[in-house]
């Protein structure tokens, strides 16, 4: 199995995919010809987390838009190509740092060794995207709609662009049943090294959607597959980009910034810990600062299952403890919880 | 490794744990005292589709609880017990269908074997609930504060119970890391053939807790790992049982009920997709129907992407047209979007 730590690196403008880390991406759902909304999504996604954004280009007019959205904007952007190898082309000519195409519905072979050409003479990777509902029909016809299938269409496009000499290929192999999504990625990782964007598609609204994406996406970066990821939810991409960085943050992959654990309260506590969490948390996205606070509601759960959070609080019967590193530093009104936890943050 | 068809059944009350199928628990956060407030939370948690319920047993008047409580509910109930092993016997005595005990925090050796015997003479399930934050001293010190020591902790509870002829065990690891939970999980798979209880302890508020305990849960249930799950969330209970039932769809564990699956919107979609799915989602969550409805914004991510929906839409320009099994039935109009697909639901 190839780990993300020895895919072969491409580079999205100053954005590296491969070779270790994971990056986060996600997709604009504005039209890309309305210019100035495209490029505040752009920005605010970027405010958000967001290291790459990508844009749906299905006419002419989009693709000339990249020239104008690229001078508002600072990360890479990502031509999001169906149907119309000439897009891509066009798209390559307007600044485009990468271009995605979708093998099965570009048309016939020489397609795409044309887009191949245009982005290898500007250092442009293809992210070669391949959906379980649109590969090639002969793909399908001998494999079924399987995991295999996936890969068997990603390594005979793979096959095309080293025909051209082409080698700067990032992979994705997205089904919307999360199982056939992670059997294929780890399918692919054992046949190339190239860098792999990870993601289940149409995985559905915010909750359905984040739950589906977090067990696709996580368990395979967890197995150390995935070098970018996209969280795909019918809601506001900022919504992605959060939930990509709470992925990341989860599978030990993003170490910067405030983390919160917290017991889910039971019978055993009387604070009102489920408001005091919440509220830490709110209060915490606003802190710049690499701190594990923990917010538990009784002392089973108290510092000795948080030894490993820098500081927290254990409820009692109006009161607290605040302990810091698993070891109590004194004793707490409730009332005054939410407000010493920032304070004692504040002062680290 | 033991997978979950190949797992010792064991029985609280009526519900299966082990030998294939995984049940969903969760945990009350009333005071178990107050029966009325309990029972009431119990029958909540079972409408939604909890199996399986969890109690905090603190004190001997918590205990003595049960026996009403299970006057007032029907689902198996669970007594949680920590340090004090006297308070498990009286559960016992009070009708409680499992007892978890945390063997780190329960005392000297005999205390275990009492509690084993008192369950045996009821055949009732005891859970070996290891906590990264509470194992006995000497497993840290030689194992330290990991996945080896949490699995080293349940074996030596295993053979505690074994020595006295008690076999009807369920164990469980839980770390607030989801990297540990998952390791653990796999390890103790290899070891023994007890069906596990698989959960991500301290994973935190609704949004953090929620990714944190899909990818943790989901990756081991993709592995054919895990007999019952708990998602623990700082947040109403009913949240974990509405976040397990996902799981269990998004992992191919749970096919009742209809499922939705909708693209991210993109540039391409004219229509208000992300309503439209959040709409059609909330109705389906009203229609006790096994039903698979497909919700995309255009025509990239339609009939063919969805073509395993039994129906479906795809955004058009003010419209979208209404597709079934991947075959396009009509042209309807943006405003006809939601009545028409849940009238061809019902229909159905």
């Amino acid at each position: 199995m190839c780990k993300r730590e020895n895919t072969k690196p491409v580079y999205a403008g100053k954005v590296k995919i491969g070779g270790g880390g994971v990056s986060i991406q996600s997709m604009c759902n504005t039209d890309t010809i309305d210019v100035d909304k495209t490029a505040r999504q752009i920005n605010q996604l970027a405010a958000e987390g967001c290291e790459i954004a990508r844009l749906a280009v299905n006419n002419a007019d989009a693709a000339k838009a990249f020239a104008e959205i690229r001078k508002k904007t600072h990360i890479p952007l990502v031509a999001d190509i169906h149907f119309d190898y000439r897009l891509a082309l066009l798209c390559v000519e307007n600044g485009a740092d990468k271009i995605r195409i979708n093998p099965g519905n570009i048309g016939e072979k020489s397609n795409v060794l044309q887009v191949a050409k245009a982005c290898k003479s500007r250092n442009i990777p293809i992210r070669i995207g391949v959906n379980m509902g649109s590969m090639e029909a002969e793909v399908v016809k001998r494999f079924g709609k399987t995991a295999q299938a996936m890969v068997e269409s990603a390594l005979y496009n793979v096959g095309l662009l080293n025909e051209c000499d082409f080698d700067d290929i990032v992979i994705s192999l997205k089904a919307s049943s999360v199982k056939v999504t992670v059997d294929a990625y780890r399918l692919i990782s054992k046949r190339v090294g190239y860098p792999l964007h990870i993601g289940v598609t149409e995985s559905g609204t915010l909750h359905s959607g984040m739950i589906k994406s977090s067990i696709g996406i996580g368990a395979l970066l967890l197995d150390g597959i995935g070098d970018t990821i996209r969280v795909s939810l019918t809601a506001d991409p900022i919504e992605e980009v959060r939930a990509a960085k709470s992925i990341l943050r989860a599978t030990g992959l993003l170490h910067s910034g405030a983390e919160l654990i917290s017991c889910p309260s039971c019978g055993r506590c009387k604070i009102d810990q489920i408001k005091i969490a919440n509220e830490v948390e709110k209060a915490l996205g606003k802190i710049n600062k690499n701190v594990k606070v923990a917010v538990m509601g009784c002392v089973v759960n108290g510092p000795g299952e948080a030894s490993d959070a820098d500081i927290g609080i254990a409820g009692g019967d109006g009161c607290a403890i605040l302990f810091k590193k698993g070891k109590i530093v004194r004793k707490i009104k409730e009332c005054e919880i939410i407000d010493t936890l920032l304070k004692e943050i504040g002062d680290m």
